[in-house]
């Protein structure tokens, strides 16, 4: 194949380029900082951005905003909005949201099968939403050159030149032989072939041979491609995903997708279908990258102090070297340490050597395992509205601070074994109770009793800060009757009937129809 | 000299036995589970009781518990009166407060004078408040054997016999040739010299010589004896001591006499009396003993799991070894360490090898420098009527949950700078607001607005819990003006006006004098 021209290829198919952000992982190897339902995707781990938010950043540059899709699952999808509410009009219509975890590839597959409906030329650059990059510049030529070869039928992938022998990363040996394109000084060739994790002695060969790339595990493809692909070698998946197309065609509802979705086989698209696929490719690409694998990765791309060590939050030290050291607001005291790993949450504290870094997913498995909570997420969590912090738990209570933006509200909803009552502490708010609506300034309160509707508002221009008391015999977060959400949870699909409340405020008198909707207990929580 | 008879003696000077327990002491070489405010003898470190519990159970062994003095100082003297609430009657006049920290010789030589003053024939038995000692029968034995050479006129320590070259103690060498007192195995020595703490070198072969023995502090003389030695040897101390003798038998003020203590000569008694008297004398002992004067030396003591490590609270391990794990509520993760010490608190968290233990004295230090509260106090602070916890705090507001022992009550109260909400959590609270008197159960509530008279009361059997939140310009805890307090703090010396307050309740109607006393600011707070 001829190497072909830059410019105007490159334009021509970018007009094509659907950059599609995979953002399903789970949060295990950076814990505590990470959680089951708050991944590494959502974390600063380094600059002021998020490790999401910079890779929308990243894939825009080579694209717009409304090409991007984002690949994740429901109990993240809320956060990750929350997070790209920079680009939230553009994005309204581009997750896709995989019911349950089965590996990359069908997860590929459904995001394709949705690409080809909307452009049949489609060109997929599928990134995950975890990794680092630096050097955009390198990037986006990586990604042009890509995408002619995309353009070609090929399913191209980048390789990151090794720095070090390591045993964590597949690495991807190119077949020089044949330049499939080249564009400046990047080219594109065919793989060679693809090598799983290697042991300590052939990762130090690799990179003394240096014809061994990282598979850094981002892919650029025609939609139509992949799936033809994943027809070829992965024909079980390919007709399950088939069935799902036809089922979304035909509107049919979500619990008969989610399990059509349920039973496609788990595979990774690597093993799946790269490493079978004769139209694997690989550009071999001059940006530096990381994956953030776990805390001991963080040597290589953060900011380090004289001695070595990684210093995030209110740490005080004596005489460490080359550690990390997480904190928050709480003091983490370190004295004489080497080579370790602190970090310190609100409700968790990991300390282990670098050298056992990895083995955090292993103790995540034992905190699920005993029921642990801290395993699953944090103390504070965010919601469209804001978010909350649970201050403290105990028998028959629960106390929250609660922030709303401005302008923003929470649903109107109800709950069945609790009251709450609400302090301000900073801002002010409207709330709803029955068909009441009065303001509440700093220092005042209300209660709200068992089974009263009731709206938590902030109507002014600075974030509402409430302390939120729970009683009750039961405080999940699940006893939850939603009747109007202005985020569109949980409430939408079950509307049964409409009722006329009338609201009565100090300020205002609203006589509206409410659609007041039977919203059963559902998984979004307020 | 010759040998004492025994039994008789013992019971002749047992009538004027009085323990001193010495509860003076900082927090710095426990911290962060010791505080400034809540040092290492209020602490459970081993057993269901805290060290000054145990010591308190161990001295009323050969005594009566309205013989024991308490040497402290204001700041802790609440805490401890809490702590030894069992013995709450006996102990009431007992309290001798140090103004000011001066060391160990004005502390003992002012407790000297209350105890002649009390009984000329007083024998002091001077015990530290937060060390360990295993063995009663023989600590009965050693104190029977000291109060008899006390009797004659003797300065008497107690040596415990080494069990390892440690470099972090001082070390008494008696004169064997001269058996000053003899009670079945145990003999009394003139002391033929004192050492300081050893080199690692030295402290092998005072091991290995086997004529050497740990200096425990603690001390059996006649307050008569010890007060002439200071006399003899700090006669400068001895003059102010005097002084201060005076003034209390004047009825001067406390601040009078508070001024004068600040000008004695900051000496130990070890070094200022001891080493130099001809009187000293050591009895050989056979309890075990730790000052547990560090993390590591809990080593000593503790009980331990098969790989050696001691475990507290809610940790979890994979693979550690010979280390020391202190968790509390939140999840305290460990992997793969070796003679390490995580020390996890609500606001607080140190990690250290056990062989840097002993700077945690300098890390202190360091934040006392940077002015971090978290040297001073822990967020759990414990009151005569409860505890109360600071849950948060940021800008306007606090968040605390405060406990109220059954038939406790708070001091009859008001803040300038503050309003208060409460909602009841468990149990059920009695309020004074204003001339209103009412009830409130779980899940009910009410707001103290700035400036309102104001009282929490426990009316109930069980603990009542409270979330208290509190909003305003100043929160600091001497934002406090005290019309009554059931534990005489802070109200009395300053009554000026009385004022008729008419109470009324659900269940009552009272009307009653109150002494509304003109309380201004002060140090000790609710």
């Amino acid at each position: 194949m001829a190497s072909l021209k830059p410019r105007t290829s490159h334009l021509k198919q970018g007009n094509h380029l659907y950059p599609v952000i995979m953002a399903g992982g789970s949060g295990t190897r950076f814990w505590p900082l990470s959680r089951q339902l708050f991944p590494k995707q959502l974390l600063r781990i380094m600059g002021d951005e998020t490790l999401i938010q910079q890779t929308m950043r990243r894939v825009v540059s080579a694209s717009t905003p409304d090409r991007v899709m984002i690949s994740t699952n429901p109990a993240q999808a809320e956060s990750i909005r929350v997070q790209l509410s920079e680009w939230k009009d553009a994005l309204t219509n581009n997750f896709v949201l995989e019911p349950e975890g089965r590996n990359t590839a069908p997860a590929i597959a459904l995001v394709a099968l949705e690409l080809v409906r909307r452009d049949p030329d489609a060109i997929m650059m599928v990134v995950p939403a975890d990794h680092i990059v630096k050097g955009q510049r390198d990037f986006d030529a990586a990604v042009s050159l890509a995408s002619n070869l995309a353009g070609e039928g090929l399913l191209v992938t980048f390789g990151v030149q090794p720095i070090r022998p390591e045993t964590g990363y597949g690495y991807i040996k190119p077949n020089r032989k044949t330049v499939l394109a080249k564009q400046g000084k990047l080219k594109g060739y065919p793989v060679a072939r693809f090598v799983e994790k290697p042991n300590a002695v052939k990762a130090a060969q690799y990179l003394k041979a240096g014809d061994y790339y990282w598979n850094s595990g981002m892919f650029v493809w025609r939609a139509a491609t992949i799936l033809d692909e994943i027809r070829r070698h992965q024909s079980v998946l390919f007709r399950g995903v088939e069935k799902i197309g036809r089922l979304i065609e035909q509107h049919a509802s979500q619990s008969m997708i989610d399990e059509e979705y349920r039973l496609l086989p788990a595979v990774s698209i690597d093993t799946g279908v790269m490493e079978k696929s004769t139209k694997s490719a690989v550009v071999p690409v001059a940006f530096r990258w990381s994956d953030v694998g776990s805390w001991g990765s963080l040597d290589e791309v953060a900011s380090k102090d004289k001695a070595g060590n990684v210093v995030v939050g209110r740490v005080v030290d004596i005489d460490s070297r080359r550690s990390i050291f997480y904190g928050d607001r709480r003091v983490v005291a370190t004295i004489g340490l080497t080579d370790m790993v602190v970090v310190d949450t609100p409700d968790a504290t990991l300390v282990c050597p670098k050298s056992r870094a990895q083995d955090v997913k292993k103790m995540v498995e034992v905190l699920k395992h005993q029921g642990a909570p801290e395993h699953l997420e944090h103390l504070t969590v965010h919601r469209p509205w804001g978010s909350y912090t649970v201050l403290e738990e105990g028998p028959g209570y629960k106390v929250k601070r609660v922030t709303v933006k401005p302008a923003g509200r929470l649903s109107l909803q109800m709950h069945h074994k609790r009251s709450e009552h609400w302090v301000v502490i900073a801002g002010a708010a409207r709330v709803t109770r029955g068909n009441e609506v009065f303001d509440l300034q700093v220092g005042q309160s209300t209660g709200i009793p068992v089974g009263s509707p009731h709206r938590l508002e902030n109507p002014g221009n600075e974030t509402l800060h409430i302390i939120e008391v729970q009683n009750g015999p039961y405080l999940g977060e699940d006893d939850i009757v939603r009747f109007q959400d202005d985020y569109g949870r949980g409430v939408k699909r079950e509307a049964s009937f409409a009722k006329r409340i009338s609201f009565r405020s100090r300020t205002r008198h609203v006589s509206c129809l409410l659609l007041a909707l039977h919203a059963s207990r559902d998984t979004l929580h307020e």
